[in-house]
């Protein structure tokens, strides 16, 4: 067995739970924030700085590297952890999630998704089994199903409907999927000069295959999300995500239709919750029960000079910043609040300097990896609540500037 | 004594030598080349990549640190070394050589050079005084003498004029100099936590001061460069440069000037080569006595997909590349080659992804170091001939594309 998830503690006041996924690329500890690797690098990192940061997941987009520089190409130099040298765990989504907001002319079929790339404007279509056959070829750990994503606000017929193909397609990514879930069997990729050697080890009895994941849709209708998930525990995934939230909807809707979700969706089987979110979210799901999470805010933030910190947001490109000694965070460890000050990465934002961008990727990545570990510790101690009140505090008193 | 240098061993066939410079931040190996550092940061790279790969000086100008974030602000911050958190020893230019390229409006006088920020168009004044003033306040180890840089083609007039120009503007930063040497007595930047302490030692002896060079000018008029070498040479600076050279002068030009100025230069002191250059002039030079050198080839080309190895120039845009499994450069030893491929950093580029650019110019300029490692080593084993062979052999085959 390839894949397996096991729960190792569980807080008594909410849903929240501590596991361990063992994957064929290293063992994960849950709840996992992963960052978002689009086109095969997590941008303005390295490979390198994110082994530094200890990151034992990364999400790549099934969508970008689809269309630039093609699965085959992957596949044919040895999968996606060898084209980009990440010998730690890798998902992929289906890219459904991309089609759905990155291209206003699509045509969704029961067949599958006919779009035009966003590069060059070539005609392109998804289906389950294309969107399988992609990320077999890529092969990441995890792998999703295609799902129809639904806009926000929309209606409860048409949230039905969309569940239904979200259901037919899952069976038919299921169907695709059987006959290839080994394609990486003994391929497992380790470079001899990797530094990951001496961080978390992978299970012993874990060799290369991949995990589909089935995905929960249902709108914004929590019968609908707790039908959705029922039927596709009914095929029987190794691990379930939930799709199709924070796409606009009220935070509390967010919440209820996670709740819904995870409500029908087995306990010794991970839960993924996708693309969320603000720090406070993140605590938030976790309560409610999600293992896995992943969201461009800490990288794409980073980018524009929004700092997340133990006391709220900083804007590194203010003008109060110009003279400023003081690290970004006091309360960080990361090696960027060790070394540099605000006003030398306020220049470096002013001078447009890629070192802005990686300096500050860094960071906040940093901030979002030591949140979840600090949570996992919480969770274990039963400290959650406390975590969850100090960390609304922290963000609710705007720093300095 | 804050600024020492020795010659540990000269090539018998050449003027070339070993030595080592003794500076507040650290021993440098000669002959070295010193990746520029622009903005107070080498584009695209971090202070601890810089480390990794062993840079032992880096250059900053003083042009645009005056201007953005200003030398003030800096001095206030603890000077440059602190600003940037860069341990080791730091040179900045005069300023001169980007007034005179970056601002096409300008006006010389005899007290100063008049231009417009290329920021902001505000009127901006640098005369030798304030040249002194700027770089005393940034702190670096090394800084240079305010000159005229002379375009080329310039008639030999104009050419002794400006050479004189530049000689009384030496005269009168020696003078403001001589009382601000010291401004940074006592005051050496060791952050606590730099990986940099396993690295090269200073010599005991080296407490915080600067040390102010003369610049060698006189176009492209052999007589004139050996007339100012002498008169600058009679002012005592603890070391020369040679500037105004690889301005668009034909290569043998340059060498026959680099010759013209060495032959004045006391053998006991350091001589810095301004701008240059390619790998195959960079030996050129060292075979004529030169010991520093900067240029921005090695990380402007690395931006632009342009990547030295040790077999020609490889343009790793090209489409050949796409599937291609290879490192860079088999024969490197840098972290890039030892883990990326070709069509891994192709892909990069070509997804617009920052870290392309990171990638790049960490292998450039481990190339340009290990080159002037295997440069000094050829050196000491009187070996340096064949170096110059193997390379030109090496630039002369262009690689496969």
């Amino acid at each position: 067995m390839s894949f397996r998830f096991e729960v190792i503690a569980r807080d008594p006041r909410s849903a929240a739970r501590v596991g361990r996924l063992y994957t064929p690329h290293g063992a994960i500890d849950t709840p996992v924030f992963m960052p978002v690797g689009t086109a095969g690098t997590v941008k303005a990192m390295t490979p390198e700085l994110l082994e530094e940061l200890d990151a034992q997941l990364l999400l790549a987009n099934t969508y970008h590297l689809f269309l630039r520089p093609g699965h085959e190409t992957v596949r044919a130099l040895g999968g996606l952890h060898r084209f980009m040298s990440w010998p730690r765990a890798l998902l992929t989504d289906s890219g459904g999630f991309q089609v759905f907001s990155m291209n206003s002319i699509r045509q969704v079929s029961e067949d599958g998704v006919r779009f035009a790339s966003h590069l060059d404007g070539s005609p392109q279509f998804l289906s389950p089994e294309k969107a399988v056959e992609v990320q077999v070829a890529l092969g990441a750990d995890i792998i999703m199903a295609l799902d129809e994503c639904l806009e926000y606000p929309a209606g409860r017929e048409k949230a039905r409907q969309s569940m239904e193909l979200t259901l037919r397609w899952a069976q038919r990514c299921r169907k695709a999927f059987s006959t290839n879930a080994d394609a990486w069997q003994g391929q497992r990729f380790s470079p001899a000069v990797s530094r990951a050697k001496k961080h978390g080890a992978s299970a012993p009895e874990a060799t290369p295959s991949q995990a589909l994941f089935g995905i929960v849709q249902g709108g914004t209708y929590a019968d609908l999300r707790h039908e959705c998930a029922e039927r596709l525990v009914a095929m029987d995934f190794p691990g379930y995500a939930i799709g199709g939230l924070a796409v606009g909807e009220p935070p509390a809707l967010s919440y209820e239709m996670t709740e819904a979700s995870v409500a029908a969706l087995p306990a010794d089987k991970p839960r993924y919750l996708m693309g969320v979110g603000y720090p406070l979210d993140l605590i938030g799901y976790v309560r409610r029960g999600v293992d896995m999470m992943d969201c461009v805010l800490p990288t794409r933030n980073a980018r524009n000079g929004y700092l997340f910190t133990w006391s709220g947001v900083l804007h590194i490109r203010n003008a109060g910043h110009a003279t400023d000694p003081r690290p970004i965070d006091a309360r960080c460890a990361c090696s960027v609040c060790r070394r540099y000050s605000r006003a030398y990465l306020r220049h470096l934002f002013n001078a447009g300097e890629m070192s802005a961008a990686t300096l500050a990727t860094h960071h906040n990545l940093y901030f979002y990896l030591d949140l979840m570990r600090r949570l996992r510790a919480a969770l274990r101690e039963g400290t959650l609540a406390q975590l969850a009140v100090e960390l609304t505090a922290a963000q609710q008193s705007e720093p300095a500037r």
